[in-house]
């Protein structure tokens, strides 16, 4: 069984509108809402390959009783630390042509009572797994090692750990030392400030994650491991919606850590899953012919081959 | 007592963004959220006029118990029809410069057994009441005539009606003879194809309507009644928020038709209280101050005394 661990849960509410008009009212042609946060995201992508999940996290008032429910109504087993706070939504403002308008609530304030409930609960639900995946920001009153502690915690049982955050929450949780972190090469370079991925991935592990992956948008993957660092490209751009691309990395990721797979197979399913999230019509959903294809067209090298194969020297 | 109808309510949500910017992701900076629907904008109101109220309608699902708590905490009494369907919610997106973006759900589809029950309620709580409102529109699954009949079933006990709708819910509920029709200008000239106010309003007096006050925005009311033809204009523009302007007007309608008030009163007090409104700084509260002032300064004329001001002639 693999955990995700979503401290942030959400719901996303989904407007379909003929145009997003500022200043005026709009009648929403449809509404769909579901049980979102990245850890119900990555839940849904370890489920479609082929995994035991338990969704955990923190849940409260009427708009946590819509996330359990949609949890069960999308057979998502889950365990979640009932809160005094109501959950947060976001919204999405999706038009017939052109791209979504996000609005994300901040989240519930979470008291340190709770924050110790959901560590028992985590300690006491990991024991039955193979792995736990840490998604999303950490909720108001969380201290930025929230997760540091959790991974810590995990990692004690000998369970493998895999963190997708950003901001301090990635910088302090990095410190526990998680198998592999995931951030994105805009927040890298935010919480680093080295503007060449390969550099952050180098911080990241000198404070102690195991492994750092690094999406590079529709550049694909680079990976700088102790067993060397690789490079993972889709086979070309792919349309479509990135809503939910990085989750589907970071389930891929998760997947191949519980089964001890090489990473070049692990990054070669990340980079094909990915894409075919990308190019699924509905956000959160993958393609599984696209998923085929990109999983034997994909490219994945090490940096050294890669810098070979280009004509070029390494940077460093 | 006044009683007021919502058959659609909702649960007004307010996001605070530093500004909207189409296709990009936003973090609300506060989020609030409220009991609304028409009804429940006019019930606030007739509070504080200083009427004992309740707010009828239906609601259901999650957001439903969330109008529900939202409405004891603000101390509005409340009897509602629970449905099936999850009540509607409305998100106003509001910039810190320039209005509010808004989006506003269908609502949920109504069974002819739900619809009964509000029937059964609506003419139970009525035989306590002075008047009895209905605003907003019906909701999917109620037939075009579902106010007609409940302002019927309040009539035929001697109470009075004020009706608050628009297109063909606000045609055929003429027809039942509530005392009071309120359109706004744009609602009456695509109902009755007639650009002049006052013969749209002549048009659903034709129908059954017993008196149409018509909202013109800025520019105050027309009111067309059996005892003759008033307009009132408040004495300058307002600026501010002009949401619930028309349910300000709606409350103090309905405030002097239970008092039983000369026509010139009622229009006078629904000016201030409309200008109240806009001048207020939270959407749905009064400005006490400016109701006060404006009271005293607002113009209220015979439709005759006022063209022999202009210098015009009637145009009939």
């Amino acid at each position: 069984m693999i955990v995700t661990v979503t401290a942030n849960l959400a719901l996303d509410v989904t407007y379909r509108l003929d145009r997003l008009a500022p200043n005026r009212v709009h009648r929403a042609r449809s509404v769909n809402q579901r049980a979102g946060g990245k850890g119900v995201n990555v839940a849904r992508v370890l489920r479609w390959l082929g995994h035991e999940t338990r969704v955990v996290g923190l849940a409260g008032g009427a708009t946590g009783e819509l996330i359990r429910a949609d949890l069960d109504a999308a057979g998502l087993r889950h365990d979640l630390v009932e809160i005094e706070g109501e959950s947060r939504r976001t919204v999405a403002l999706v038009p017939d042509h052109g791209q979504a308008t996000l609005i994300n609530e901040p989240g519930p304030k979470v008291s340190h009572r709770e924050w110790e409930r959901l560590g028992e609960l985590v300690r006491r639900v990991s024991a039955r797994a193979t792995a736990v995946v840490f998604a999303g920001s950490l909720p108001p009153g969380v201290a930025d090692d929230g997760y540091a502690q959790l991974v810590a915690a995990v990692a004690a049982r000998e369970v493998l750990t895999v963190l997708d955050t950003s901001g301090a929450a990635l910088r302090e949780g990095a410190v526990a030392g998680p198998d592999i972190v995931k951030p994105n090469a805009d927040e890298l370079a935010e919480l680093i400030s080295a503007a060449d991925p390969a550099e952050g991935a180098a911080a990241l592990r000198d404070l102690g994650a195991g492994s750092v992956v690094v999406s590079l948008g529709s550049e694909g993957l680079l990976a700088v491991t102790g067993a060397g660092s690789w490079r993972a490209e889709p086979s070309g751009v792919i349309s479509g919606n990135p809503t939910g691309a990085g989750d589907a990395v970071v389930a891929a990721l998760a997947s191949g850590l519980a089964a001890g797979s090489p990473w070049a197979d692990r990054l070669r399913a990340a980079v094909a899953v990915s894409a075919a999230a990308v190019a699924a019509p509905v956000a959160g959903d993958i393609d599984e012919q696209h998923y085929h294809r990109e999983h034997g067209a994909a490219s994945v090298c090490t940096v050294e081959e890669q810098e070979e194969s280009h004509g070029t020297g390494s940077k460093r």
